[in-house]
């Protein structure tokens, strides 16, 4: 099991079926096989735990466990563990990962997305002729809501969005296809615990709010975007689609990976915000953007999650904090994590778009596959398949694929 | 039944529950008694019309029913009439309305909210600091996605938010409960025909794509919303709480109030957007805002859906043209509904919202209630209540109330 994001030490959580038994289960994966675990529970596995109830896994989604307490779901993985480790599992429990089909791994009834990663704030702004991050985006964390209807597990197709937007250089509008579509590195993170609807949370409280994380890539198209944002924001610009990748990576397994953030907030942070424990504030997970294009990858890009200026557990309690609820399921975006890193020429190589790699779409990139092909990127052709991984503790565990292709 | 808003014309769907069969089942309503259409149905009402499957409506919400097709639903809205009409219905399936407790009447998947009245776009753009309407606004139905957690049938409390804002006059950031509640005289409409991803609809075709409307109240807390509008548009300002009116009235209630629109648009509007039968592409309904204060009912503003400058229809096939996909039971807000009126002192009669009435909260309105109370409002205090009502055809039907109190 070299080099499978899916180890002994990951055993995420998602949403399966096969050709032969066509509905929705919950499954985890372990190398190349998915194990059924509504069959590992129909056939006793996990039955002893406080709290567990095994119908759970033989839902379409897996909110029914999320809202199981966060002991019970620990316990219950433990478990699944010690029996894949201990051969206790009944081979007709798995399936060759290639013969299924991955489905969105939860029901989201609301999908809100963040910007929160201060160099792609600064790349961006340089762009959108604002000289400057608003000043409010150092007080709370900026976030808008999106599309539910627009996502899609990996792998996806994306067919390229039509819409009104101005013409390159003029101020003439049009309608038809957009000429800008980009991708946005980020990650997703679902609820597990809900806040009841006028209340709110602690910020030392929100792993106990995370179920797990996910990749996610929120294709934007640019064009659309800047036509429409003034004055209420992206919406198809960044709702026509959103592809996350299907095995949901638990806040247990990730716990080890728990690092102090990278950047000291300036001004500091309001009291609600404040994590306590400094040294777990931030996630360390290594994340990479590939291109593929005519059956060669080309490595675009590479940022990890701790970059962000607002954590994920920040985003979450000021989410939480206006009363407007959280349920089991919601999808949080992280907003698109750049990175500040360059290269012995000063080539940055941590931007988690194309947007700001090509400064604004003014300048190409000139990418090189591992085989020495070359490819030239601005935005995204039809037919291009872009690619995320991630990666935790030298390669202990990963992601898998977040995989989407744009068809014309 | 003088003055009910649901005569026998009407015929609307919700679902509702009582103490002794707490399961919420789809209704409809005649004068002050519900009646239930699971008893109905299960009483072998309307079984014979073709494809009605009697089920439906003993599902929780109305999602099942709106799939079926227009053809089905319009018969058996015809019979439910007829059977009242008639005394058909047996007297066990009526529940006076005061024992029942209403709930949304739909699933709702995703919420988004337009921003398409003329005026009100003026009156906004004069106190934000903008000297014009910005020019995309005139080439498509300008939109947001708003927060589905936060929907709530009337009657509903919505307590006060708090978050981030600038004390008033000054760049001075503190986190805190809003102190300019305001509400939003807006109408909500529900997807049944859904739209797949990736696929996009005719205008001409709206009206089959929508299920019916209802009364909508936009709670905004215009300092958090001014704090955190740029650049991603509003969030907590507007999503902490929307109150929907729980009776659905349906398109085929609606038609015969179907109007030419009030304003020629001008750029004309890209074909996409253009609806066909120019003499029915808007609709008649008059809408009225009343504050209840300390017992007393003030009357606040009237308008009309007819005013807006984007039709729903318009909106419906622009929110579609993304591909983002359309699931039954979505929610669509029209956005606040200003109109132009003004009394013999020049003073603006059809002013959807406080910041309007207000000029951006700097000058206070003086109300009159009708057994000459006075009042003066500002933005909301606690204890306040704001109530939508709607009329169509000289009260030949209505909406019901749409009702809300704002809690400390």
């Amino acid at each position: 099991m070299a080099q499978t994001p899916f180890t002994l030490f990951n055993i995420p959580f998602g949403v399966f079926s096969t050709e032969e038994a066509p509905h929705p289960r919950c499954a985890t994966r372990v190398g190349e096989r998915v194990l059924d675990l509504k069959k590992y529970a129909a056939d006793g596995g996990a039955k002893d735990i406080e709290g567990f109830i095994p119908g759970t896994f033989a839902q379409p989604s897996l909110n029914a466990f999320a809202q199981l307490s966060s002991a019970t779901r620990s316990a219950v993985r433990q478990r699944i563990r010690e029996d894949v480790q201990g051969n206790h599992v009944k081979e007709s429990c798995f399936v060759e990962a290639s013969r299924t089909k991955m489905h969105l791994p939860m029901h989201i009834g609301d999908y809100s997305d963040f910007y929160c990663s201060l160099e792609h704030c600064q790349n961006c702004s340089a762009h959108l002729s604002m000289p400057q991050i608003p000043k409010n985006w150092f007080y709370a964390p900026s976030v808008y809501n999106s599309r539910v209807s627009s996502i899609l597990p990996s792998p996806s197709t994306f067919k390229r969005p039509s819409g009104v937007y101005y013409k390159t250089g003029t101020e003439e509008a049009v309608y038809g296809p957009s000429q800008m579509v980009d991708f946005e590195l980020e990650m997703g993170y679902f609820v597990s615990k809900p806040v009841p609807h006028g209340e709110t949370m602690n910020v030392d409280d929100a792993k106990k709010h995370i179920f797990g994380f996910v990749l996610l890539n929120d294709w934007s198209s640019r064009d659309l975007q800047m036509f429409e944002m003034k004055p209420l924001g992206p919406f198809h610009g960044k709702g026509s689609a959103t592809t996350i990748s299907p095995w949901i990576v638990t806040m247990d397994a990730l716990e080890e990976f728990s690092v102090p953030v990278k950047t000291i907030q300036n001004p500091p942070c309001f009291p609600h915000l404040a994590y306590g424990d400094k040294a777990k504030a931030a996630l360390n997970i290594k994340l990479f953007a590939y291109l593929e294009r005519a059956g060669k990858r080309f490595k675009i890009s590479q940022s990890n999650l701790r970059y962000l200026y607002w954590t994920p557990y920040q985003q979450l309690a000021h989410h939480a904090s206006a009363g407007c609820g959280l349920n089991t399921g919601d999808l949080m975006g992280t907003g698109t994590i750049s990175g500040d890193a360059v290269d012995a020429d000063g080539k940055k190589l941590e931007l988690g778009c194309l947007y700001e790699a090509t400064e604004g779409g003014t300048k190409s990139v000139r990418l090189q596959a591992e085989d020495g092909g070359q490819a030239e990127l601005r935005y995204l052709l039809d037919g291009d398949e872009v690619v995320f991984e991630a990666w935790c503790g030298d390669m202990k565990l990963g992601f898998g694929e977040c995989r989407g292709m744009l068809v014309g």
